[in-house]
């Protein structure tokens, strides 16, 4: 029996099988089909190739370096500190021209601050007191600027502490200082590198006398990444002078799409301004505090406390690039079809359990093959081939 | 015959074509495929819905803003530099309360350095000598702290060298000098923005004197990302005092996992972490120096090296939104159901080539074409048709 | 009639139904289709599973703390500022030993700026004057350093501005002050952690004297990331001298591809380099300015602006780990066998409608089912069904 099987295994391993169809002339479930069909043709042409592209080999992890410059100076006059010059050095945060940066709005400035003792601010709970009981001597304030010395100042109401003295004035920004930041420029420079294809790009063209002057415009300067913050902010949806005075973070998304079949120079960068921190409630804004340390002549290390307001900018590069390739083509084409086999298995069922000829369909579609008794089990293998055959021939014979 | 094949193409178009099965009462195979049927059903439902959501369109490409600030003071008093406040200005690097902080646990002072000449480390190997001639002039010394003067210094058996002088004392940290830090806390706020569904949340809902009170709790405070720095390295499974000794880092990672079909309020984070350099070997620590640079009356620049060793610590903000579309369902669904190919091609190889009946079910599954005449064929086929038509017909005839 | 559909689908539920085959005995579309059958084997071998390792559950979210820490000194001496030294406190930004640091190369100092009155640059555009009335009042000079005073300066022809004086000189570098930074070397330590198998790794072994002194080898340090400047460089594909003018950007890529069925010890991260800003054009280079403010006994503020070109360097650490699994597994080899699905339709194509005989093939592969009558329904289907049984166990019978 083994050698039959093998026999007619390799006699018939070239000969195609395809399946024996039954026609049910059942027009609901035919006009059903078709459509679960054009489903799914329509489903691979237009989702999975014109949409996904997907005859494309794709990339999405982008190589990408961001630097960014920015431009513009502007005098700010304070009663506390007099006429100030803020340029880029003064005012952005960190210095060295990175993806994401700090560009100061709003301040309030606390010169001089020695180590020494002073009253904590009352706004502080844990350091209001009555008496001196009420301030443990050589304990931190909760959330305070100092070690409490274990007075009590009556003037104030509040703990004596050891810290950097004068405390800062908790003084609510009202209008912001640098307001004129919003006529700063900020250069963006952006390469981006898709290893893969070693396919390498940059925002800029050529620099030099032109980037001087320009202002990105999609239409005109698509390659002039200079930004006026005020315009970032309102393409985000915001007031500058508004969230100047309490400050936010705004996105910059650069979007890389490089479809590598067309020309290279269609892969232009798309950007978009969000902004990132949820100002749906009060929580919003960005401040933090920095300080400048000097020394006296006495080497007596002072300092200069400035809590600044301000708004971050986080330049985002998403990006992918896409090449025709024939796997991921075939692919597609095939696990798309193989959907076909699930809209086969749901009309079968709409057929022959839903239909009123159901029973007829059932009995055409399933044929049994008769059990055979164990004795005769190889004779009666031989035979029943011949027969079918013969049976099966018969129509062709006449 | 061209022809004829149109015109059954386009009567048969809508009529539903559907395979002809063979009953084969092998209940060995049947169960088989029953239970692949079953194996099939419970992956699509149990997987690759309840499990992966697949009736969901999903964003992964979360935009995310973290602002951080740190609260608390210490105070140091080492015999070097005396008594000493430190406030979150001092002790956090970068100031301006980014993503990924640093805050200094220990450290190692060398104060006053001028630009001049003063023997090189022991620790160096490169600086030993015996002889000015191991001193090479104007060579650097390898991972060292200066430039070789040419002269051979007996007291310390090492080049002298132009540097910074003094040099840095060697002195490997024993105790934690701002071991208090433990007690620091950290506002993490963090804002997301799921641009596909136009959704933004924030894990803080209301601000100000809330804030300043409360700690992070997962039942009663969900809103509050006020968390103790000391918490923070012991939920990361390491003991604060210890690893504040050589530093480390550690990471913050906040999860989104929004199914924006249910209520948005269900869309809390979730803040869990971990240690994230190597602690296995003795190559575990994180520190670095900084200087602080200062002008003497004469103009003279000298400044004060501090070598800080700490914790650095990064947020990870990972995150994803889902929300019901009817694409996934059917591609997942279809492809689903289309694994039953496989289990149908696996059954048919148990079924034909390993059953004792095998001979039999193949018989009966494939039934051959006879070869047909070149010269006859046109007759041929229109015989054969009516032919097969009628066979087929008899049993409803009867 | 449902009570017998139910009878018959309960009786047969076990038994297993396959497909009717029409044996074609056509070697044309045979061949073709084995072909088919073996591609779609060997992209299920060759490509789900050796290549793309569709065995296993893999994890892409690499968890990841690196940490950089430079040596070397070097010395400068220029005509400006007399002879310096430089160590890495003095040339690298930012201090804290992060991922993405920037090296100094060359730099333009303006030591001792004072705020206060003195003409702009001339090579600033908008700032270029004939009379006073070139220079509104107020206005801050574009692009430009300060704020118009007003005054026309006829010796430079450019408005005189409120600003921090003397104003830094364009002055193009030539070649770089610091360009012994080439022999300067980066340790760079990276640990990584794989949440989703609790499994972590470090790219250094153990530490102490033996980092000291070695420097990166493949074969035989690949456990020693110490990387010479000059070399990261080189094998980027460019001169470190060259890139030192005018600056630049490098990625450092570090790949970590774990096989967690094999022994961790193969897992070891690969290094490679690459220059990330497009220098094409001449648009490339990297620089920023940054300043040191100090105060005079009278307490006024005066800084030391510094514009420094410097490479940036940006450690970029990729990595994934797999871990065999059966889920995936099943579902590759289902998702990969489903692909014949569409072999078969595109064969089934061939054979019906492109090969001469291609009539013959339809007659015997669709066979219809002729409409009954409705009164003899019921009847009709229990007679039909016995028929049916009878005709297709005549065979077996005789």
């Amino acid at each position: 029996m083994a050698e039959g099987t093998w026999k007619s295994l390799c006699l018939s391993v070239f000969d195609y099988k395809t399946e024996k169809y039954v026609i049910a002339q059942n027009k609901k479930v035919g006009v059903l089909f078709r459509c679960i069909q054009l489903a799914v043709l329509g489903y691979i042409i237009g989702w999975v190739f014109i949409t996904k592209k997907g005859y494309q080999d794709t990339e999405d992890s982008i190589q990408s370096s961001v630097m960014t410059k920015l431009k513009g100076v502007t005098l700010t006059n304070t009663s506390a500190n007099g006429p100030r010059l803020w340029d880029a050095v003064d005012y952005v945060f960190p210095p060295q021209g990175d993806r994401v940066f700090f560009v100061i709005t709003n301040l309030i400035q606390t010169p001089d601050q020695k180590l020494g003792h002073c009253p904590e601010s009352s706004k502080v709970p844990d350091a209001r007191c009555r008496t001196d009981d009420d301030c443990n001597p050589q304990e931190a304030v909760v959330a305070g600027n100092g070690i409490k010395t274990g007075h009590c100042i009556n003037e104030t109401g509040t703990c004596e502490i050891y810290a950097w003295c004068p405390i800062e004035k908790p003084s609510p920004p009202i209008n912001p200082i640098l307001g004129k930041a919003e006529n700063f420029t900020v250069y963006i420079k952006n390469s981006v590198r898709f290893s893969k294809f070693s396919f390498s790009r940059s925002n800029v063209k050529d620099t030099g006398v032109y980037l001087k002057n320009c202002t990105y415009d999609e239409i005109n300067h698509p390659y002039c990444p200079v930004f006026r913050l005020g315009d970032i902010v309102s393409r985000a949806g915001h007031d500058f002078q508004e969230m100047a005075i309490k400050g936010g973070v705004i996105g910059i998304l650069i979007e890389w799409n490089c479809d590598l079949d067309k020309s290279y120079s269609k892969c232009i960068p798309k950007y978009s301004f969000t902004r990132l921190d949820d100002n749906s409630n009060n929580t919003s804004g960005y401040n933090f505090r920095f300080a400048k340390y000097y020394k006296n002549i006495s080497g007596e290390e002072y300092r200069t406390l400035t809590k600044v307001f301000g708004i971050r900018f986080d330049v985002m590069v998403n990006g992918k690039a896409g090449k025709f390739n024939i796997i991921p083509t075939v692919i597609n084409i095939g696990s798309g079809l193989a959907l076909l086999g699930a809209g086969v298995f749901f009309c079968d069922l709409v057929l022959l359990y839903m239909m009123k000829k159901s029973t007829v369909y059932r009995a055409r579609k399933f044929e049994s093959v008769k059990k055979v008794k164990k004795n005769e089990t190889g004779k009666g293998d031989g035979k029943q081939i011949i027969e079918t055959q013969k049976l099966t021939d018969v129509p062709a014979e006449t």
